[in-house]
């Protein structure tokens, strides 16, 4: 079975991992590949971080912050203290030590000439994270804020990490997409799939960011597989809390209901040929189902590695329906 | 009082810290401008080093590692070890947590349009080591290794820290020193110096290095103050070992007599108004004052920031000598 999966950070990674976790457990053989938002990724210090990327390699290679859902396990400061000593520190970003190795050896690879694509597989040589992990595109795509009432663009990452997302954003801008094209593999793999997972990730900055690439949301669209998607909303509110915020810019509610609309049902040019909802909002499905969209209502929560797996063996099991 | 040296890394920095205390605590108001070898820098891990800066840096801003006499106090590795598990670390090289954050921090203010002059500078606000440290150019200049019998080039850190300067070096070559010029200052600092001190760095990879940049020799030779060398022979010995071996490459031997011969007495061309070598040396002073090199023997064992001092006030009184 060769399932593809549309990913951002930690929502994304946990129900990777429980996927992974579920495959192995019941001995189904299948060939896992990631695509990656890489709109959160950003130059600091003078070096290129890739937050989806490092949150999906360490989640899947166990140096995951579990409590965090971002970050190494056992994380420092040594470094970053010496750099706010110099005066270069960004205060609003949290660089460990262990994290910044990543960014370190990343960076370099780049500067050697290696495509993001090259440095992620060699970056995931030490993770092995069990799938085929892909950067959504090998041109750099940055998501920037334009916050209300302002003309001045914000880099993603400030607005959600140092503003927590308060402010409220009039729209996002995704630089640089126009010059985009998918990374070497990404296509293929959306087409051939036989399942497209589109996980509780976020909504806009993250799965639609990735669907923002030319060429990838038509993919998704045309694939021969199914199409299941997972809602990042549980009982209207995001399971992630600042996801509603983005909802909010591009006029979409803060519902389960809402964001599979948004997708759109895969026959009537849409995306979804399926969509989970949690067991609280279970009285949604017949009206996506009206609407087009077989649903079903099954506990979404990511509590702990076996509820991850339940909830990726129910996308399986959805994806089969008919 | 207006002092300037040309210093290398461990010998200069401590030599120079001596200098400042005796300054101190003689009560002599003195500028004291550190024009420091760069020779030594590399790009590693996709960032600069200038191990002959830092070691200045930090023996004057009070972070060095005393023992050691380079890198940092209280220094780690968790980054490095980072590096190590993605395949990227430099095996030979010591990579310190502490020390890769100077590294980062130059690096960054390099590719924002820097000149190494201006990052230096920068560095220094943090350090505040106390005089002016300049680097010999802000163009680099990296000085390589013929080996014996070989074609090939190999960075000088790498024959001096992997090969620990055990396989003989044939050559040599300043890579970049024809398009290099003085850093901002350096050349003025020189010709308006009272007092110019060749500290007990190696003559030949530090110093040697520094005069090798286009017009800093002639500074030297044409300055209205006078040039005291320091010998970094002692007994026939380097005082840090391995200078011997660049000794023999350039067909100098390893005698403070020899290298005071090398560096050549100012009034017939060379650099050098008067010279100090060691008390166990003392045979050696008529025979080099009969060369046209007055010559004193002093205690020259940087021991501790005493007789450091001693030393740096026995140099400066050597300079007033007629």
């Amino acid at each position: 079975m060769r399932i593809v999966l549309l990913a951002g950070g930690v929502g994304g990674a946990r129900f990777t991992r429980g996927l992974l976790d579920h495959l192995v457990a019941s001995g189904t053989a299948a060939d896992v590949t990631v695509v990656a938002n890489t709109g959160d990724d950003i130059w600091m210090n003078g070096l290129r971080l890739c937050p989806d990327l490092d949150t999906m390699m360490y989640t899947l290679g166990g140096g995951i912050h579990e409590e965090q859902g971002w970050g190494r396990a056992d994380e420092s400061r040594r470094v970053a203290d010496e750099l706010d000593a110099y005066g270069v520190g960004v205060a609003w970003f949290t660089l460990g030590d262990l994290d910044l190795a990543t960014h370190i050896a990343r960076t370099q690879l780049l500067r050697e000439g290696n495509s993001l694509s090259a440095a992620t597989a060699r970056l995931c040589a030490r993770w092995k994270p069990g799938v085929r992990l892909l950067p959504m595109s090998d041109e750099p795509v940055e998501t920037h804020v334009r916050l209300a009432g302002s003309d001045q663009l914000m880099h993603f990452e400030e607005w959600w990490v140092r503003l927590r997302a308060t402010v409220p954003a009039q729209e996002f801008v995704q630089s640089g997409v126009e010059d985009a094209s998918p990374a070497p593999g990404v296509l293929d793999a959306i087409r051939d799939a036989d399942v497209v997972v589109l996980p509780p990730s976020n909504p806009v900055v993250s799965i639609g960011t990735i669907l923002g690439v030319p060429g990838i949301r038509d993919a998704v669209r045309e694939t021969s597989g199914r199409v299941v998607g997972v809602s990042p909303i549980i009982g209207g509110a995001a399971v992630r809390g600042m996801a509603a915020a983005c909802l909010t810019t591009i006029g979409v509610a803060t519902s389960a209901d809402a964001v599979a609309v948004h997708y759109g049902p895969r026959s009537r040019g849409g995306l979804l040929d399926a969509w989970l909802v949690d067991e609280t909002d279970a009285v949604l499905v017949p009206g996506l189902a009206a609407d087009g969209i077989p649903c079903r209502a099954v506990p979404l929560w990511l509590r702990d590695t076996a509820s991850s797996a339940r909830l990726a063996a129910d996308a399986l099991a959805m994806a089969e329906r008919d």
